[in-house]
């Protein structure tokens, strides 16, 4: 059933937002909810008892201790089946679609950190290398907050490709860039199919993908540090378009 | 001579960024710089080699790993003069100020990532409440990539009366806040001197912090994921801000 699904991972699900925004979307049901008998019983983690059911397991602390594959559980695991990728060109066809691409962001909250900015933007979908440890650990989808559950992902063999697609689907390719030669705040095309595409933490667009971009967009800087984390070019990116779309 | 200056941290300084901007600001002179000597010598290493001239050790890769209090290190390690805080008037009575007050943020990684988004975005202070682990760790100066050798840092005893502080002066004081009832990006205040104010993690500005504010601010959320990660709501007030200054 889930062919590819594996891939993508997604099957492990900690902490208490991630394993909330889990059971709430309902679009993939857990086998088994573990709460660590230690956990405090707030909104969230009520939310998360009522919500789960039959499938939720109150354990020793312990055992949540050792089945986790982050340092962030906050008590609370989830298993579930893998996600499935989304299908690209389906991703591409959407009216107004608005898709975040990332090149070779290795650090796991960076990448949940932008599934998270970009969803909380209304980005209708997220485009990863399947190559380039592109896999949904516990740790990003800690990061994302549960934004896995609502973006469809697409795993592809390369940007520079998928950027070809998308242009071929009529969509915008937008690269951040701080060679880029406008400012993000320029940027006119937000209200189009677009694709914002982010490059590395250390090394930013690699040269090919930087050259099959539309444009170029730098992020003005005024201090003395030369760049900004890439989770944090990716959350001004996304909610720039946001804005412009939204006003 | 650094009456307080321990209070704040700041001595130990790990991670590539973090220790060249340490060498490049100039403004605490370092004890020593440990390099390992597994490292690759790329354009930044070379600079911190070049910069750090006689205090350069080149060391194992053993002795770095047990010297080091973060896991990110990146084989360098500067020993350094404690930060010493820095005194709220004088930051308030700079012309322009654009100061960041953060109330409890506990996650070191996001008390460096607002720092750093701060000083891209031409922040001109940092104001931290004495009490609450407000240290500026290892981590915290990885992870803020250098700002913390730039911006100033005030240790105040709570954010309210700071923000009183700041109001006699003559600041705004803007609170992030979800319930807030207007958009960030309708803020026309950004030009005249502004206090960003921050909450927590999990729960946002404390009741008495957000009663003192002049004006509550919220981002606008598109999508089902319910909140931004406090850094990343950081980014975006702190560059829209530099957006209204600098057009």
């Amino acid at each position: 059933m889930s062919k590819g699904g594996s891939d993508l991972g997604g099957d492990q699900i900690e902490g208490r937002h991630a394993v909330l925004e889990l059971l709430r979307a309902g679009k993939r049901r857990p086998r088994a909810v573990y709460l660590s008998s230690a956990v405090t019983r707030d909104d969230i983690v009520k939310e998360i008892v009522d919500r789960a059911g039959g499938i939720l397991r109150s354990v020793a602390p312990e055992r949540v201790e050792q089945m986790a594959r982050s340092e962030v559980h906050q008590g609370v695991i989830a298993m579930a089946p893998a996600l499935r990728p989304a299908d690209l060109d389906e991703m591409l066809s959407v009216k107004h679609a608005f898709l975040v691409a990332v090149d070779g962001v290795t650090d796991p909250h960076n990448l949940g950190a932008i599934m998270r900015s970009a969803e909380t933007a209304g980005a209708t979908g997220i485009i990863l290398p399947r190559h380039r440890s592109a896999s949904v650990t516990p740790v990003v989808a800690k990061a994302a907050a549960g934004a896995i559950e609502y973006l469809p992902i697409a795993l592809v063999g390369g940007i520079p490709a998928a950027i070809d697609r998308a242009s071929r689907a009529g969509c915008w390719s937008v690269g951040l860039d701080e060679r880029g030669d406008r400012s993000l705040f320029d940027l006119d095309l937000a209200d189009q199919p677009i694709v914002l595409v982010l490059g590395s933490e250390g090394k930013g667009l690699a040269r090919l993908t930087r050259d099959r971009c539309d444009v170029l967009v730098n992020i003005p800087m005024q201090g003395h540090v030369e760049s900004l984390n890439v989770s944090a070019a990716a959350t001004l990116a996304c909610h720039e378009v946001a804005r412009r779309r939204h006003r």
